[in-house]
């Protein structure tokens, strides 16, 4: 299993007139969250768009638990509980306060794929090596 | 069943450098849509949480299909199976684009809650009632 | 002169804890109130990217009079006050509220560039005989 | 004068298809750069709110100097030149790469408002006096 965590600071912009963070938002969150957790293994997703390779997110899966509040260090954690084997990928997030109370938990699905043709393809052998040890 | 569909243009600012929507922001086509099915039935979310009753969403599935693009004209549709009978709601959403391709379906969960106690409450009557026709 | 108005309903995304519009989202407001403009013309700004020419923001100015809210109507008006002579063009634009109270000013600086060469260039003369006629 | 630094690094989300951080995305850099630069101050815009006090945008100016792009870590900078005397404060801010290219200079009026009679008021006296230091 592999795991990263990242902290990031909810912003004005992205609470609501329900005083919470916008449920859309957390996609952005999983987001940074998934670049960081990549950023660990020595690698980064801009590098992997460079050689080709793009990851669109085919599912999202939210669930909300508690709200998040303006001006919050939340802690998001990127958890991968299997090394994939094909064109697909699934990340487990969740999403905590400074009270380490669980916020929201999501669940994302995405297709490694060549830039250019569009066509299914698999992780880049560089950043496998990487996370394979993870999974010893 | 109750069914109601509404028109969005994609706009510059929600697309990414994949030249795609950007997957996070298909939860705000689909909170204008619902809040134009609302409006279909003679009534507002803006009225409902005017009146104290506020719907905070609870999960979120999206599975993307296709890709939606700049200045696209999407008519997305919002779908309620059954009535909800306590607080709970549930949204089917889909997303089409111009070619009539479907692009996204979403799965919505909220709840009725109440904005002063914070506690779990129903429907307001004034929209069940409205609603309810279209289950006979 | 060329203008043109285009409606917005408010999504509950765009707002934010003090309960008004987030004064960022103005920028995408504006926006699609510019692509509506071009398209009142007979032409897309997408249309005017396939071929090419790309129009980046160079200078964003807005004055907040009054707040938007939750749910409702704006009405963006765009205005050329003047026809482009060279990579500059200069878009004032008004946000109105359904009791036609203003609400905020904008005023922003786009240049005409080829998307290839990333050099200045000018409006496309299939837009810019379509706008003449408003200036003469 | 009083000066702070914060580091953001650019999202997926942030960009637009023309491969840079969409222009209206900036606010929320400033507004999440004011944030920090108050906290540096040992105080909270949070803490302000809490205590009744909001600070509406008034205006916003930006120039576009050179693009920001995907997982760029921008700093950003917030400059008080002077020391506000009534309800208006007027901050400055800097946009730069990690290259240290100026990308974007920002100006952004607010005002002290009180949450409650929403009439302009000043800046609470926690702030002033932990701020007064800089001016002298």
């Amino acid at each position: 299993m592999f795991e990263a965590s990242t902290k990031i600071r909810v912003r004005y912009a992205e609470t609501d007139q329900m005083d919470v963070v916008y449920h859309g938002n957390y996609a952005q969150y999983f987001e940074a969250a998934r670049a960081e957790a990549i950023r660990d293994l020595g690698y980064t997703y801009k590098d992997m768009e460079a050689m080709g390779v793009i990851m669109p997110i085919v599912e999202l899966h939210v669930k909300y638990i508690r709200p998040a509040h303006y001006d919050d260090l939340l802690t998001i954690k990127t958890i991968l509980k299997e090394l994939p084997t094909d064109h697909r990928i699934e990340f487990h997030q969740e999403v905590y306060n400074e009270k380490e109370k669980l916020l929201t938990v999501g669940r994302v699905v995405l297709y490694f794929m060549n830039a250019e043709t569009m066509e299914k393809t698999v992780m880049p052998s560089a950043l496998l090596e990487k996370i394979e040890s993870y999974f010893k």
